[in-house]
């Protein structure tokens, strides 16, 4: 079942979107397209064109130094905030703290959610990203697995370009929950002339061997099934049984049993059926992970996953540099650490020896744990949680 | 690849067992197979017959009431304590405390290790196991998914049936880690009068929403292997990327971050191959992870961790009675619940809350948790944490 947008709605959509004149965050949301002709991964490979998509909330202002620049999730888009449509279910993911008044004040500052490079949901009609589900234009066909391996640090270096493409040359805040903490990082060290203040949330300086194995435990279902043909299965059946799988995965390890069990206990899917009279009959919390990786998987790239799955593996912010001090001692920002107390996909003490070591080295970092029950996700669900920490933030 | 224990071998191998007189524990262990013609499931269904293998250290006293019962977790076999030949490399799981002069002392105690219905090891030329790997005397052929489905209540049934045979009246104390701790529960509740003690160590009274997710992810891969066809492979080419890929999400649900990191950072698997070079380059706890899930899978049967995983998901000591407090107050048996406290696969919490209800109900719990950066598996590789705390509960 491929859902991916035809060529030319593509360029309707981008003509549309970007002709759109600038709109105040408290009306709906526009997505825009940003280009770039060419770009040259950290491992030295070309990419051309590469084009990711972006939203704004709040107004540039004339000196262009109220930018605060949001970074998403492994499974997240540039939705940060706001809706599209007024009919939209729900709000971007961190609505709770990006709004006029609100945490992240849209009526202070200007908000740029962006999508990232081999975004995972190349299905959702929203997302504008560059990754092996990409048309080659040497080849006129999907790139699949000969798209070049990008890095954490390869999403912040699009990232720059765009931010640059607007005139900007100072980020008052880079922020943004799980693989948006890692990019936050990364911002930080690579450009660390540029921002001032950055908020990892549920993130880690590098992702060490218990978080890499986990991603590579999201990859597996998929290089096992037999649809995923060495990533070379557009335009035919897709492996959806694999992609599905891995995102059931994803959705338990970024939870935790509080949550679980307060959602599901031990009630059956169905009380006609009885999991105790059949192997199939299942209880409400397998039936339910079930359907959120089928639901999941409609909108996602199984290829982009993997493509994802190896960034995350990759992400060490003192890869290419002497060492994990040096790297420490190039960040020049203030950087407030959110973890979760529950979260078992990153652990709050990588955190916490983050922000010792940081400051061991002279750098500016504090920490506020989110105490929650959701595990992870947490970071989301439950930000609000540091909303006045992150308001007292701006003044320190 | 098919190793299983050809027909003839097994009856020579039964012979032998059944004929071989009873050894002191610190000589080499005997594994032995205990047969009931007929057993009925609690779910109704019949088998016939059911053979299981058991193996004992130290010496039944005259009156029959020095026995310890081990009962064995999930990938694990009657193998608790000893070595069966000088040459095999390592003692059974819990050595470390069973033994002369050890906490569970085999010059005191008569120690019993039996093997479970669908035994997971089929392959293992140790294990005796009645499940879906047998040969159904109905037809000639492997029940495959025609086997009854069972729950952890049925395996303890049969050792009951194994401990009778043995003409023993009561049992000083049932024990064993996760699974094992499982059946020590079930032990408590289904046969009160029989039972003095129990030991369940990271166990819990039920596995919650969490832990049957856990389960069903377990359960997974092998029914997304092309391979596993319904479970009728017996004879064909076996699921064995299934198996193997549950069997790598074990290994590491059972662990912690902090065994991850300290065994294998973040070093590459070949330092010859560059991780950042290649999709296919991976860090060595990928590698480590993938080699461990191929080798326990090549002594173990896709079908059985199918019958496993639901005998798990299945448990809840409360089941069958008018609530889970009436199960509660039909323990006798004082209880030392031994939890890990970085266990995330059955939290420390759901022991304590459990130790809780039980005396409320006016029973006889409390609790010993061993402090481990291991993980789940702690409640194994750590158990001699244990031991002086163990030790003091026989005087209680």
């Amino acid at each position: 079942m491929k859902k991916r947008v035809p060529a030319v709605l593509f360029v309707v959509f981008s003509i549309i979107i970007y002709s759109t004149v600038s709109f105040a965050y408290d009306q709906l949301v526009v997505k825009k397209v940003f280009e770039l002709k060419e770009y040259v991964t950290l491992g030295g490979q070309k990419i051309s064109p590469v084009r990711i998509g972006y939203e704004t909330y709040g107004t540039l202002n004339a000196t262009k130094d109220n930018v605060i620049l949001i970074c998403h999730h492994f499974s997240g888009t540039s939705h940060a905030a706001g809706k599209y449509a007024t009919e939209e279910k729900l709000p971007g993911y961190w609505d709770a703290i990006i709004g006029p008044g609100k945490p992240v004040d849209t009526d202070k500052y200007f908000v740029i959610g962006t999508d990232t490079l081999c975004n995972l949901n190349t299905k959702d009609p929203t997302v504008t990203t560059t990754g092996p589900a990409s048309i080659n234009p040497a080849t006129g066909k999907p790139y699949g697995m000969f798209f070049p391996l990008i890095t954490i640090r390869d999403m912040v270096r699009v990232q720059y370009e765009l931010v640059k493409s607007l005139g900007i040359q100072k980020v008052r805040c880079v922020s943004g929950p799980s693989m948006g903490g890692l990019q936050s990082l990364e911002w930080a060290v690579t450009y660390p002339e540029m921002i001032e203040k950055a908020i990892p949330v549920i993130a880690a300086p590098k992702n060490n061997a218990w978080t890499l194995a986990l991603l590579n435990l999201w990859a597996s279902p998929i290089l096992m099934d037999p649809k995923w043909s060495n990533g070379d299965y557009y335009g035919k059946a897709e492996p959806m049984d694999g992609l599905a799988l891995s995102l059931k995965l994803i959705t338990l390890n970024a939870r935790s049993p509080w949550w679980a069990d307060a959602a599901f206990d031990r009630k059956p899917a169905d009380p006609a059926k009885d999991p105790y009279t059949a192997m199939g009959n299942k209880f409400l919390v397998e039936d339910a992970l079930d359907k959120a990786g089928l639901a999941r998987a409609s909108l996602a790239d199984a290829n982009s996953l993997l493509y994802l799955a190896k960034a995350n593996i990759l992400y060490d912010i003192g890869y290419g540099y002497s060492s994990y001090e040096e790297a420490l001692k190039r960040i020049k920002a203030k950087v407030l650490m959110i973890p979760c107390n529950t979260d078992i996909l990153i652990y709050p003490h990588n955190a916490k020896e983050f922000v010792e070591a940081l400051n061991k080295v002279g750098g500016k970092a504090s920490l506020f744990e989110i105490q929650t029950k959701e595990g992870h996700i947490g970071g989301i669900t439950e930000i609000a949680k540091a909303g006045e920490r992150i308001r007292a933030f701006w003044a320190e």
